[in-house]
Formats: structure tokens, sequence, C-alpha cells
């Protein structure tokens, strides 16, 4: 391991391209592969010296030490099963948004000590190979799931990985992520795409919104640039708790539509007063509590 | 006046606190007088720079050629037709987010030419003279409303003053600016406060939300860090306007809902692109179209 791992990235995007930046440069790499069904995607990732070559998923499981899933969630539960079948001490990890569904696709797998289940919080609403950026992950948080499953070998070179990249390691149970997972991240890229479909619905003359949208808008609405073929699916999959916490923002909502409504002053101040709290929750942001196994 | 004119800010929060900043470096100005109910606020204001000194309305409005109203909207209201009453040749601007209200509030006003109807639409989460920053509104919009109300002399030097800070000047009459301003900029405020109710009642132990929260999830909830004070006004006075977009809005969420409930995979496609159309307003944001009389 002098001259370090061979990586195979599996989806040259934002999130795999990002971590082939990153991992170039901080983790003792020998040398970067990437595997995409989208040629041109290939082609711009080798001209971005995100990998050094293309290969095919069949080339690329004997070539590597490590398999990098980063694709769509559920293109990562069609491809695990196959992959596993083939590894011998290879390892693989996924960086997908839901974790249960993935963990349960190969839950009677002989090689699924192999796979190391991970969550990297960290992304932007851009997407493809040309989105990927240097530090996307750094000081960010990364969450193993079940990592009882997992080989120790397969567990530490992953936890290397991250640290090398400068994340801090969680653990948690997979149904617990998807849950935290729906409140924290799907449900605000959900409330994103519905503010920009009201306001591009209401404003046909698109120059209106563009004068008088200010910075509050542009924050909020951010999200709803972001890809339906990497959204699609999460929602898709994670769809009991996305609609639990989705029928908890509607009721939320309506609780301010009743108040303004009937103009009661004192309910409206209090509702804002209660979710001005939520200041305490990012203004700690900087002491996370490291839950480690 | 080539000692520069004399400025009474009426509410040193964050608003009025950064105009003044602003004002005192980029506009020809000789003193810069503070009033505020709130007497801390008007000793904060003074210690931070931005008010030379702190005055009463009624001498605000002998010492000074523009008063600027940088108050929550229900109190311009209040206040504005007592003031009126006592102006000779001095202006008097306000800065508030809802505008047909108050313009209706001083319809029949002998003096309502001294008054000049205007939006800075720019503004960040934090309230308070230590809110105050410099360049807020440099690059931003402003929208001044009904300007056939308001005298010639009134206009150009209220013009003088956004243009010194370098803001685009757009016109629009009230009621068309209060639907909008629902639309690009109430709406986004209710979206992040219901957001972060959700949140928070759900997550009970605030550390969880802390350790998953990404980018995403602070940048749609930033706003619900946002004053009761400032919002409760604004919710209650352009009621009708709000209540017809958060209508539009619970019915885009509810059509989501349906799709995911469905499984509807090609529903839910249709929906994410076609918010992503948002990309081309926010992406044209460097060329305004500036609407001038």
């Amino acid at each position: 391991m002098s001259k370090g791992i061979n990586i195979t990235i599996i989806g040259v995007g934002l999130i795999g391209g990002s971590l082939a930046l990153d991992l170039r440069y901080k983790y003792k790499v020998n040398k970067i592969y990437g595997a995409d069904k989208n040629p041109d995607h290939l082609i711009r990732a080798k001209q971005l010296g995100l990998i050094d070559e293309s290969v095919s998923l069949q080339k690329a499981i004997e070539l590597s030490d490590l398999l990098i899933l980063a694709v769509p969630v559920n293109v990562s539960i069609k491809l695990l099963p196959g992959i596993l079948d083939k590894l011998d001490k290879q390892v693989i990890m996924d960086v997908g948004s839901t974790k249960a569904n993935l963990i349960r696709s190969i839950k009677n797998h002989p090689n699924k000590g192999r796979f190391v289940a991970t969550h990297p919080m960290a992304g932007t609403e851009f997407s493809g190979p040309e989105a990927a950026i240097v530090n996307l992950y750094k000081d960010k948080n990364v969450i193993f799931c079940d990592i009882e499953n997992t080989d120790n070998d397969a567990h530490e070179l992953v936890k290397d990985i991250y640290e090398s990249i400068e994340m801090n390691i969680l653990y948690m149970e997979s149904n617990a992520h998807d849950i935290h997972a729906a409140y924290v991240s799907h449900i605000s890229h959900i409330s994103s795409f519905a503010l920009s479909l009201t306001v591009l619905d209401k404003e046909k003359d698109q120059k209106r919104i563009l004068n008088m949208a200010s910075g509050g808008f542009e924050s909020t609405v951010r999200l709803a640039k972001s890809a339906a073929s990497m959204w699609t699916p999460i929602f898709m999959l994670n769809q009991e708790n996305v609609l639990d916490v989705m029928d908890n923002y509607i009721e939320k909502l309506k609780e301010f539509r009743e108040a303004i409504s009937k103009k009661d002053e004192q309910k409206i101040v209090s509702l804002i007063e209660e979710s001005n709290k939520i200041r305490k929750v990012l203004d700690k942001k900087d002491e996370p509590e490291l839950i480690n196994v």
C-alpha cells in the first residue's frame, strides 16, 4: 500500500466528483477510476482531472481496493447486490441520502460485510461532473449506518477516508437515519420545490419576480434548482417518512393560515417566536455532539 | 445645503441603522438623528456611530430635512398622519414591506405630497441596531409606490438618496407591489417559520437536528430567525395577498404529497423539473429590467 489504494467512483457527478477531488490531494491514492453510464460525464470527469481513467463496472471491481457508489439511491439498490457477488477483499461504500432500503436489499448477502453505508451531509443545488468542488465535505458530518453489519477492516478503511477529508463521523441506525434525513434535508427540498412552483405559477411575467426577488427568497428557493434524477428516488424510497414530515409541515402552515385569517396577532407572534428557537440549534453548530460507537 | 442635509431615522434597527451607516459615508449629510421608542436602541445606535444624537419625534420634525420611517409597518401607519400634520417643506419616506394600507391611510391628507413610499428589497434575518451593516442595499432593488401622489422635489430627494447608496429604482402601483411582495418575500418567511416549527416539534432532542442539519436545511430555515415584531404586522396588513399565496403554496405541497403517496415517478419528476425553471429567473438577476416612469 506504499503506492496508495485504487478507488473507483461509480457516478462521477457532484457528490462523487467532489470526493475524487479531495481524496486525490488528501488521501494516499494510487489511481482514481470512474464508471458512469453517461459517457459524456466520464469524458468531462477526465478533462476536469476528477478521474485518471474511465472503466467498466466489471473492470472497476477487478482494479479497485475501494468502490464508491455515488449514483441516485435507486440505482445503488440495483447495482449493489451484483457488485457484492463479485467482491473478494475489496470494500464498497455508498454516499446516498436514504439508507434503510439499500441495507435491506443486501440483508442476506454473504458479502454484506464488505459494504459500508454512509451519508456525507453535504451538497449543493448543482449536479454533474462540472459541479464538483474541493472541500465540499470539510467540517461537515457523515453518518455511518448499521455499522454492526460491516467487517472491521472495511469500517476502518472508510473511516480513514472520511477523516482524511476532515468530516465528523457519527453513527446511526438506518431507520432512525431515514426519519431524521426526512426532517432536516428532504422536507427542505420539497418546501423549496413547492415555493418555486407557487411563484412561477403566479408570476407568468418572470421579470416581475426578478425585480422583486430579495435575498430571503433566493435563500429559501435555492434548493429548487436541484436535480430530479437525484431527488425523485429519495422521495420514493423514503416515502413513508417524507409523507409524515409533509403532513406535519402542511399542518403548521395551516396553523399559520388560520392565525393570519383571524388576524390573531398573539397567535402569529407566538408561532414566530416558537420558530425562532431554531436559532439555538443553528448557532450551536460549531460544537457537534459526536455519537461514536 | 453645502453642509448637507439633516436626516432623522425613526426606528434605529437593522433597516434604519444600515441606511444610516451608508448615508453617512455616501450622501451629503450634516447630522443624522435617531428617534426610537426603545431608549436602549438609541443608546446602542449612538455607541455604534449610526446616529449623532437621539431626539424626540417632535424635535426630529423641527430639525430634519428628511425623516425616514423604519419601524414595523403597523407603527408607520400610526405615526405617518400625525407627522404629516406637522410638516412644512420636509420630506418623509418609509421603507416598509407593505404599501397599500399605508398609502390609503393618508389618501386625503393635504400634505400627502411630502411622503415617498418606498420598499428597499434588502434585509437579513437579524434585528436591532447591532444588526446594522454597511452596503446592505448596494446593487439591490428599491420599489417606489404610487409616485404620482408625491411632490416632485420629494421624489427627487429620495431618488438621490437611493442612488447614492447604489440601489436600482423601480416603480409600481401599491396594490401590485403588495401582491408581488407576498409572492417573493412574505411566503418565503412563512415557509421558513413553518419548516422550523415542523422540525422543532419532531426533534425534541435538539442535538439530533444539529448532527444531521446540512447546508440545504440551513438555507431554507434561515429566515425563521426573523423577528415577530417586524413580520406579524406585515402578515396582518397584507392579509389577503398572503392568504392567497399560502393557499397556492399548500396546493402545490399537496400535489407533491399525492405524487409521492402514489409513487408516481413521472409526476414527481415533472414537478421538480417545472420548479427547476426558477434557475432562469435567479440567474438573470445580473440584468434587472428597470421599469422607470
